[in-house]
């Protein structure tokens, strides 16, 4: 079957982002839509109605996930085209929704030119993937690929003491477990980059090869606590100063291991931190990640081996692992295919890697996944500033239709 | 005049010092009596009357201090004893008090042995020396040499909205102006070391020379937040990273100034502080101490250098001088008759500074004055675990005694 040539519409595109960015705006223009929240059930019950426009038929899962069907001529697996609805407080207009509407405007692209696709499309919306709410992320995408137990997910509260099943039922999302997302043909999952790579680099789009692993540990280092003015330096054990040689040594090693390789020590506290008191302990986090395994082993096997650098000014060094995920490798032929289509669009594009978790990575075990990125500028997310333009916006879109062409002429 | 030859009573020192440890005793043997508090004035009135037993006028000033005096055979300035009577909360049962307590069992050594000073003896109690309760620390002393306002200080709410004012009023130790401490021959200040030095020394006595001068610093480095998994290295601005080369520069620089020079990082704080967001804020304090102000000096040349040391990864460093205090010598004449009572006693000894401060820095202004340490074990203080040995305790007092008897005989 010959491939289909077709581009989307740029102007219907961004009128729809802005339309959905209604659903919780902000004074400064971002979005605060928390999951399964009154602004989300509107958004949710919008995107139906656009869907039951144009001819789909909508599902609700057990999870509250939606998935919009546009019926194919034969009866094969659907491909799959979607993110999530929901956003951080004070997020961004484009995290997550961006890859729902770029569903949306791909079927609307082809019903306006009379296309009967021969594989059913359908456009999903992943529930309380921000885990913004209800903790933990990517919660509905986890259940579906029994990462997470939905008994357990189900009794998560909020910070009022609402459940996610009182949520649920409460928006009138609770659907039937039977609608659950099961084979698919492909998920295809375009989301904003939420890093500087692209922009940096003056592309268009990122043809997403993976999603990487990572480690993060917490390292308590406990000394103890005396007086500033009356103890001589060399009768201290500085929790401060020793977290500090810590941190050189980290530096170190991790910024010498591999360019790629990311690590962040985000969470830092220190004790008791009055300004005449030296410091007895600090907590910090160190969390590291890569696409290849190897790495992340390494680096695991140099976190735990910190206690024995011989740098702890007297004392007690501890580590504890609080969580690792391997990287999610996305399906290659996918990921061929969407770099085809950047190609043969003249837009410009890389490969490369995600380091910030997705639906696609969970689903990615249930049916043969793919993402792109487009880009933010500044490399912002999960904030009000967050943007990306819209031609870059219409141009991961058509990336999306024509990956969706290429599957439908196979 | 021939110097007298006497010894206090160890055994009475050790039981009055069990007896302050009542007012406002804590569960693990430790103190809480803070300043103008119901536990202060128990102590207080408990203080008084001990005093007029003795045969002592008692005399309270403006901000709340007491003067206990035994009358001389002449008129002359009198030889102050003293420290104060208020504790941090959960403090030790030696901190201040020991200082109020080895006055009064100097005078009770005196008049048991029928002595007659020719100059008169005042044991004073210092209000609110440690500022728990009503900030700034060594308050009444304070006002008394004219460093702070009496009518600022009057008007200094505790935590639950009180006024100095009102709580000196409400205990009954609102006293006139007119009893201040004008003139006096001596102050003798005999405190707990409150560090480690003494102990690990195995001494017994130190003579305190000064009370070191200080400069205190807020640095304040500002990076950018930015999505710890999707963030090239390169691309960051971490102010963890840029705080870390500059404490590495602190130490460093401060680490081979001076061995007596002692410097602290305390209070530390890192924003936003999530284990996936790198740091766009650090803010510590900088504290450092030295006898030499020409060091001090230094010290605080290099801190205001810190933003210009190229160490900041692309991140802005401000620093702001929190506070600062000068060197204060006490009487040279009076350091060396403290030392010669400790080696005509037998009792090891040697010359130190005080990294803390004490009421006698502000006082050292109005009259000659000195101070002597005993040990602090594990040099705790502050803390219910704080202790000095009964045995120390009592050579301690012995030699503000062989101190006295040597004023008297001169």
């Amino acid at each position: 079957m010959q491939k289909q040539k077709l581009l989307i519409n740029g102007e219907r595109l961004k009128k729809e982002l802005e339309r959905f960015a209604e659903f919780g705006k902000t004074e400064n223009n971002g979005v605060t839509r928390l999951a399964l929240s009154e602004e989300d059930r509107r958004a949710r019950d919008y995107f139906r109605s656009c869907c039951e426009e144009l001819g789909m038929s909508v599902k609700v899962d057990d999870m509250g996930c939606m998935y919009a069907t546009l019926e194919g001529t034969e009866n094969k697996p659907p491909i799959l085209i979607g993110s999530h609805l929901d956003s951080v407080k004070k997020g961004g207009r484009f995290d997550g929704v961006l890859g729902v509407v770029a569903g949306l405007e791909v079927v609307r692209t082809l019903v306006e030119n009379n296309i009967k696709p021969k594989i059913p499309i359908t456009v999903v919306n992943f529930t309380n993937e921000e885990g913004a709410r209800f903790e933990p992320s990517m919660m509905a995408s986890g259940v579906l690929a029994g990462k997470f137990d939905k008994s357990v997910m189900l009794k998560k509260k909020d910070a009022s003491g609402t459940t996610f099943e009182e949520a649920l039922k409460a928006i009138g999302y609770a659907g039937e477990e039977e609608n659950r997302l099961k084979e698919a043909t492909a998920l295809i999952e375009m989301h904003i980059e939420q890093g500087p790579i692209l922009e940096a680099e003056g592309l268009s789009i990122g043809v997403v090869e993976c999603v990487v692993g990572m480690a993060c540990y917490e390292i308590e280092v406990t000394g103890e606590s005396d007086h500033a003015g009356t103890t001589p330096m060399h009768m201290r054990k500085d929790a401060l100063f020793a977290a500090n040689n810590l941190i050189n040594e980290i530096r170190k090693r991790l910024g010498s291991l591999d360019k790629e390789l990311v690590y962040t020590i985000g969470r830092v506290n220190v004790y008791p931190s009055i300004h005449t008191v030296i410091p007895n302990k600090v907590v910090f986090t160190l969390e590291a990640r890569h696409k290849d395994m190897e790495i992340v082993n390494t680096v695991k096997d140099f976190i735990q081996g910190l206690p024995n650098l011989g740098v702890n000014e007297g004392c007690e060094v501890k580590t504890t692992k609080l969580w690792e995920r391997d990287t999610v490798w996305f399906k290659p032929e996918l990921c061929d295919l969407v770099e085809q289509s950047a190609q043969s669009l003249g837009y410009s594009h890389r490969r490369m890697v995600s380091g910030a978790g997705h639906d696609a990575q969970f689903i990615a075990s249930l049916v043969p996944s793919v993402m792109l990125f487009v880009p933010s500028i500044n490399g912002k997310s999960h904030c009000e500033e967050e943007l990306t333009t819209w031609e870059d916006c219409e141009k991961g879109v058509n990336v999306v239709l024509d990956t969706v062409l290429s599957l439908l002429s196979k």
